[in-house]
């Protein structure tokens, strides 16, 4: 981030025509989309979600209600613009991009037509209950994908990262307890539904996961490897590429949080531009997004879809906190008289 | 609100194509919103926040940091389109509508200019540390006022509350004290920003104003006219009128909760048509919500400005749970299988 323009920024608000500071998170935020696009007056005109599919070999063991056929029913949803993305997106004016890394169903017809991205890494992650979810190559391709996914984006003002995945909240739950290094039971949560027998197994499956995968918690690639997935890594290298150049990115739920984990492990500065969307119903959650800076992201709204729909539904947020810094005047512009006392 | 159509709107939101209830707080205000529309499409098009003004003579107890000329001077920055309500208000497509309740200083220019609606109750109120703040007829005028805003407003199809007064968190603190109960520690905070001693000066005046005034707290017009403001009233008539009018409206901070409670002692029935759109920072206006039946409002974003910027900021939220009631397919129109255990 560019220190000047967060100073610049603080300045002016520091100056608004109303109680110091008195619209809190908004004002924080304004400072920090300031610091990201070097710009007293930025834009987020162009806005788009992007949300990453891929398909989990762990669902053998039973971790999810859905069969594993929803990933790219849901993908035909989305192209056909029917999902809760689709509709939190329209709303405040974003696309909605998909990219196919790795469901395991073929998907080139739809992005023949153009409909979806085609970044498939591989038809789906190994089982990771059994041994690690894909190669160190495999896992390097997936992130190197969605940089390029990244760079096809420079013309964007605004990024949110999204994902579609029977089964993700498995890799996703391992990887916030590998990267946080805090217990099974503190960081898993009933993903789609679980009732209690189903959740008891999968704290078991995730147990094993780890027993079997002991990657190193400080290389964020062998983490993506031996328990993620290729829409994660997908996830962390939009995050990488969204950085480099500089764009903030909305980072939605447990999964994209996972991604974001991964990224921030592989290359430190992107916490720069990250902003965390909203705090899901899965307990790791709050964990994660502790590692990144936000204790409190900004909405609690008891979601626990994914697909982007948190980082959609933030982004009228994020266009508040910019009418904020760019809409509001200050006390010499509105000639009201400061506080006296 | 209409049951029917709060149970036709649940029973579609239980077959959207996603994992149940997985929007969460989004799906319970959409049901919220049909059964108040009486409508499974409610179009939120026509939307205004509707600021109401008023000054209070208990800030010659040295309540407040700024001086009572602020009340007037944002007035003018309210018509002028810069102050932190403008701004919010037009990032979500709402009008502000000014009303002067009783502002102590000439706004006749304004009012004659259709700037602002005049509907000044008085040149602000008594000090409330010494006696009443205002007549029971004049409680009665303030309310009946804010009613005949609602009235003029019959074509919008959402409402939000603002206030401005300087000195109002004041009052707001008595009637929160006063209606949940609590003793007042418990529900003050520092208003605009009061230092250590500023602030026990507070709590010492909030004591001797529930001293000199005990009204009867299941009297809502009995508790405006010993410790309201006309804004107060205002915002509690615009409500009754609203509610009666089958309008969603949108509840701001701590001053018009402290409104919204006063209709809610005059008519219960508005509890039905009320979104408590933020959590304020000021520390009783959790009680507050709670008694509307709203113990987690849609935003927590450390805002304590007023002015309705929090009920603006919310209304992008509402847009969001119509998004979801509307445009978002079910199992059955998208194809997708349903969980299988």
């Amino acid at each position: 981030q560019d220190s000047e323009m967060r100073a610049a920024a603080k300045a002016r608000l520091d100056q608004l025509a109303l109680p110091h500071w008195a619209l809190g998170d908004l004002m924080d935020l304004a400072i920090e989309l300031a610091g990201m696009t070097r710009s007293m007056s930025p834009s987020f005109k162009r806005k788009a979600v992007v949300t990453m599919a891929g398909d989990h070999g762990v669902v053998a063991e039973g971790v999810s209600k859905f069969p594993q056929e929803v990933t790219p029913q849901m993908v035909a949803n989305f192209v056909n613009g029917g999902a809760g993305i689709n509709a939190l997106a329209r709303q405040v004016g974003a696309e909605v991009l998909v990219v196919d890394m790795g469901v395991n169903s073929d998907l080139s017809a739809l992005s023949a037509a153009g409909k979806i991205i085609d970044k498939k890494v591989g038809p789906g992650t190994n089982n990771i209950a059994r041994g690690p979810a894909m190669s160190i190559a495999a896992a390097r391709r997936a992130v190197e994908a969605g940089i390029e996914v990244a760079q096809s984006l420079r013309e964007y003002d605004l990024l949110g990262t999204g994902d579609m995945g029977i089964g993700n909240t498995t890799p996703s739950s391992a990887i916030a307890a590998v990267l946080t290094g805090r217990p099974v039971e503190e960081v898993t949560g009933r993903g789609t539904g679980l009732n209690d027998e189903q959740y008891r197994r999968k704290i078991n499956v995730l147990e094993q996961i780890l027993q079997v995968n002991r990657p190193d918690p400080s290389n964020g690639l062998e983490v993506l490897a031996a328990i993620g997935g290729f829409e994660i890594g997908g996830i962390a290298g939009l995050i990488i590429g969204a950085a480099a150049q500089r764009q903030p990115v909305l980072v939605d739920g447990l999964i994209s949080t996972a991604g974001a984990l991964i990224a921030y492990r592989i290359e430190p500065f992107v916490r720069d531009y990250i902003i965390c969307a909203h705090r899901s119903v899965e307990p790791g959650h709050k964990y994660m997004q502790e590692m990144l800076g936000w204790p409190r992201p900004l909405l609690d709204l008891n979601l626990r879809l994914g697909e982007g729909t948190g980082a959609a539904l933030a982004m009228n947020i994020v266009e508040a906190a910019r009418a904020v810094l760019v809409d509001i005047a200050t006390f010499a512009e509105a000639a009201v008289a400061q506080a006296d006392k």
